[in-house]
């Protein structure tokens, strides 16, 4: 285990996807350094109003705890109220055209006294129906995990359809991606090369998009509905999400966790897309569990 | 224990509040019976861009359940799992001017097997600090619950204090009013005086505050900050709120849940109000545990 070269690895990945943003936005990342009493810190990139960019963050964080909190050991009983070491990239883009899709990445390393392990994933949150967005997004996904076994990209296809669901919509988050948790075998290079190769396809899988759909004209009626389906990342976000309450209850720097949270969302009551409209599409064949990489 | 009578009195608790609003308003609130295939349902009034009321809404229901959720049982581990009987109204109304604040107003009535018992209260959640409309607030709880003995106030109000506390912003949802759980002493009869009284002074305590503010000018100065604070309210309700997660829990319906949520709120990242601003007092003045009835 050598946390420090996962550290290392971390920082240059957070520079890299920070520097490539800011060169398709136009806009600059602002910077906030940041240190916690009980250890630990992280720097928080984050941008607002920018050209592309609504609000965005790409954060990373290392935090040494006392004890790990129940969100992180869901499936590792033996561990909690173990001391920790919990290192992370996450980032969150919420672009203001609502043709490009909103995209959450995030790879992560903790270990708890001899005990490491690997998660990450990233996945893809679109407002309006573009079925060739789903299908290179999770193409890209299928690449970056094309080293590591033939079975490894369906499997964590549908963990991450697993876990990105919001239970009291029945209903996805997105058109999800890629979802890995509790990754220790067979051993800690290979499992540190799987989690950088989701890292560095993450630009892949996303950039292309963001240049198809940037410049697509629109109006209010696409900016309501942007914010209407905003209130479901919210919710997803604040009532179900490991990563922002394992922040929120160990203490990490609250607005760098929420940085993942929409600038503008709208709650309407019971509203319903209009039959025949791309806003129903949405729901119908793309807010559904569903094999987009073939 | 009569939940005969708890259903009555909720029932016309509910209409006799939805006609006062209605009147304030100007425009009707739509009514949406639903039921659930578990036992039980209820009725939604819901009003969406009135004249007063941006989003608000007034929903009682009744629910049987085969087990109760861990959200109703926090203090009550030995009921865990048990069949129950809910009934409650439940109200949240986001005013359009940023000078009315938001209220919440809860009675609610449990049952399993043969134990019972009873909770509700009232908060006020002000985006402008006016001392006037905290002071006439809590004072109306005070005489809400004076004839349930003197020291009932100072306790339901520092239990509300405590209850609506945002743990990750160090700050409390707003200027509090009173709260109460697990009431059943020292009888059915008292608990559920005590607990009608609390929702017949539910008019009286925000209706006069409305009236002194709802024709106040504000522009988008004030419109920007109260879409921020209530990003807060969003925080509370999805994270801490017991009644939203026990209503997920239950398998509620999700649209009368969460008709909690304000109708526009915006996410900044690490805003800070002006020094010496109206918005800067709200924090320093109002957003502390206070007595503001004496």
């Amino acid at each position: 285990m050598n946390l420090e070269a996962v550290h290392t690895y971390f920082t240059l990945l957070q520079g890299r996807i920070v520097a490539a943003l800011e060169a398709l936005d136009g806009g600059k990342f602002r910077s906030d350094a940041w240190t916690r009493p009980e250890g630990g810190g992280g720097v928080a990139r984050v941008i607002e109003e920018g050209a592309l960019f609504e609000r965005g963050g790409v954060n990373y964080s290392r935090v040494q705890g006392a004890s790990l909190p129940p969100s992180a050991t869901a499936s590792r009983p033996q561990l909690a109220g173990r001391a920790y070491d919990a290192l992370g990239v996450s980032l969150v883009l919420h672009p203001r055209n609502p043709y490009c899709p909103t995209v959450h990445m995030n790879v992560r390393c903790f270990a708890a006294g001899e005990h490491w392990w690997f998660g990450g994933g990233m996945d893809l949150t679109p407002y309006y129906p573009f079925a060739e967005d789903a299908r290179d997004f999770h193409r890209t996904c299928r690449v970056a995990l094309a080293p590591f076994g033939a079975e490894r990209y369906l499997r964590y296809k549908r963990w991450c359809d697993d876990y990105f669901y919001i239970k009291h919509r029945a209903e996805p988050r997105g058109i999800g991606g890629i979802f890995f948790d509790d990754l220790n075998e067979p051993d800690f290079a290979s499992c540190f090369a799987l989690t950088r190769s989701v890292g560095a396809h993450f630009l892949n899988a996303y950039v292309p998009i963001l240049e198809r759909r940037k410049d697509l004209p629109y109006g209010e009626r696409e900016r309501a509905f942007q914010a209407y389906r905003r209130g479901r990342y919210v919710e997803f976000n604040l009532v179900y999400d490991r990563g922002t309450l394992f922040g929120l209850q160990s203490g990490g720097r609250t607005e760098s966790i929420l940085m993942s949270l929409p600038p503008r969302v709208e709650w309407r009551y019971d509203w319903k897309p209009e039959p025949g409209s791309p806003e129903e599409k949405l729901y119908t064949e793309f807010l559904i569990a569903r094999d987009w990489a073939d």
